[in-house]
């Protein structure tokens, strides 16, 4: 037997240290500590009855979030990224025509990836801040006739709340699958998945749900592809199986599921039904509201111009003529031990981010952020840029 | 607005209860405290300086639990099998030969993933419990030409422990690269990367690591491909630079990072170092000795033949003749709070499978274990099958 050629690394010989922070940047958001605790619960098997019964205690809350009566409901075990190409492995296959509506990021990463599985995109583009007409997105299904359509209903590299209204029997018109990126909205904007005929739709753990950013929830149709995915892990028959969601009367093993991840998103989700869908969307709307006043009593301008499109959780701001974004972030940072953000993907440079997230959403979080800028507009260099 | 049309769900209005259980079976296996500590940690941001320097942490303690100088070191944020296709997603195109060695499950499923994305794949096969030569090895490699050769160090299915001496070597005479599953086997098993010649390696976290199961690490090349693998989540591309493995100045956003699970991985490294890595691989040989001896002396069969191929992680025992070997598992757990299991594909009702890992590899659990078989021997109905 060879001796070691690599040494035991001395960095790992000191303790962890975790700064605490508060977390008011595009997500992850702040975890409390019951849904922190309820993660440190001791591991049980991922095949054990007593998990079967966390996930379906998960199945009916995020059933519940979502407004939905779809059977076909689960948690990937994965991050936001996971549940959008679980969501487009899925329904795509090579050669496939899929309609993505570009206004951020999100829209960008869609089309890269039905691309990368051989699938005919075609995109409607509008200008971040920007969002589309019922008018303009029929007249791109009609022109395209795709098998699935991309919207991300909060789009969170520039803060808008897309309009859904309509959108679902536009695409049922033209047999087109109808999918929702929802991470940035979940709880904190009305979505009714049913109502609103949203074939697809996913969220992440780390924004309005307050749970670390691991796990991510992802409803949809299965049965629609006639090849296999090209993910074997993301294969919708094996966790539709693993889920309870096939109506099969056993559960075969696919994958060892994150159980304390499972424990933290169930707890996230009783926090959810505590305080109830609609009272937690009420609040997100008024503390938004409450920031964008005192925002612009500061002299600063919100980065969407339409009120209505405006994301509850995530507020875009035009970034301050003649400072240079990054200064300010970091003053905020180092100064106040508050996360705020750039922009992202189109919106880098011109916008600061701030996100008030499920219990991070109150008037005293958004009293420290607007004190916090108004000292970085103070202490920062002017004409720098 | 409609009001909701699916209700609170009241599952979620009861507290989550988990049992505290001994984890004896494949994975996931016990997580100390101090690991479920570290995990519950404040969540900090995906791109903060402090997370960089924690996944540094992690990056020298899985090169050093690999005994690899491979910079390509990193944590793939999902699940095992998520590290298995971020192997195969990036190493195989369309077209491209793969061999597999199939002598338990996860050749099959390695099998199965790169005949998902156009691979023509081919596999050697031993029966379960079996291994293959090196002459065995060599021949399949003339003969198929394979981009990549597939094989698990670890059977946690069988119970196989393969030997890796001169495969790497053979690999690349045949130009071919080598990747090792070491999900089951890593720190329980003497393993050097780079001196065994093996090019990509990924393990697990949920096993000898004892932190939960979410977090999974994997080390290999980039820039083979000519094309874009067909996952943008798992393009090594991106992820190399999310773990500063490409030497670009800055990291750019990829994907927000499971920080929380990213602490739990790090406090599991810094247990491993604190015991060294062969104080732990002798621990769990002498262990599962101690284990075997036992088992023999009850009157039992060890169902790997051969000493030297035996995993000393996982055992695997031949199912008892004459009973249900689901009314033993059964039985364990409900009489003693003990998870052992039966067989995975194509081991199912030959074997029992008993996991002693990491913390949980002591002589101390080997007699609960060895107890607990004693009594179900004694209580289970014979001739039931």
């Amino acid at each position: 037997m060879p001796s070691l050629s690599v040494l035991p690394p001395k960095c790992l010989q000191k303790p962890l240290l975790v700064p605490h922070r508060h977390m008011f940047g595009p997500g992850p958001s702040n975890v409390p500590s019951r849904i922190l605790e309820a993660g440190a619960n001791p591991v049980i098997g991922h095949m054990h009855p007593e998990i079967f019964e966390i996930m379906n205690d998960i199945k009916s809350g995020v059933q519940y979030m979502f407004q939905t009566q779809n059977n076909m409901t689960l948690a990937v075990s994965g991050t936001g990224h996971t549940a959008m190409e679980c969501a487009i492995f899925n329904t795509v296959e090579s050669g496939d025509s899929v309609l993505t509506a570009v206004n951020g990021i999100w829209g960008e990463r869609a089309a890269e990836m039905a691309e990368r599985i051989g699938a005919r995109v075609n995109t409607i583009v509008a200008p971040p801040g920007g969002f589309f007409t019922n008018a303009e997105i029929e007249q791109a299904l009609s022109k395209y006739r795709p098998v699935l359509f991309f919207l991300a209903h909060g789009e969170s590299s520039t803060g808008v709340l897309h309009p859904l209204d309509g959108i679902g029997q536009l695409c049922q018109r033209y047999n087109c699958l109808f999918l929702v990126d929802a991470v940035a909205s979940i709880g904190g904007a009305p979505l009714h998945m049913d109502q609103q005929g949203i074939d697809i739709l996913y969220t992440g753990s780390q924004k309005v749900l307050n749970a670390p950013p691991e796990k991510n929830v992802y409803i949809g149709p299965i049965g629609i592809r006639k090849s296999k995915p090209v993910s074997f892990f993301l294969d919708l028959n094996w966790l539709a199986n693993y889920w309870g969601c096939d109506g099969k009367p056993s559960r075969v093993y696919h994958h060892t599921g994150p159980v304390t991840a499972f424990f933290s998103l169930r707890e996230s989700l009783a926090v959810l039904v505590e305080e109830g869908l609609e009272n937690s969307w009420e609040r997100h709307q008024k503390v938004a509201e409450y920031f964008h006043t005192g925002l612009e009593s500061m002299g600063l301008k919100l980065f969407v111009k339409e009120k209505k499109a405006r994301l509850p959780t995530v507020t875009t701001i035009v970034a301050p003529h003649g400072y240079d974004w990054k200064e300010i972030t970091s003053y905020i940072m180092k100064t106040h031990n508050i996360e705020i953000s750039g922009g992202l993907g189109p919106s880098v440079g011109l916008v600061l981010r701030v996100g008030l997230m499920g219990c991070n959403s109150s008037k005293a979080n958004v009293d420290m952020v607007l004190g916090a800028l108004k000292d970085a507009l103070k202490h920062c260099h002017k004409s720098k840029v």
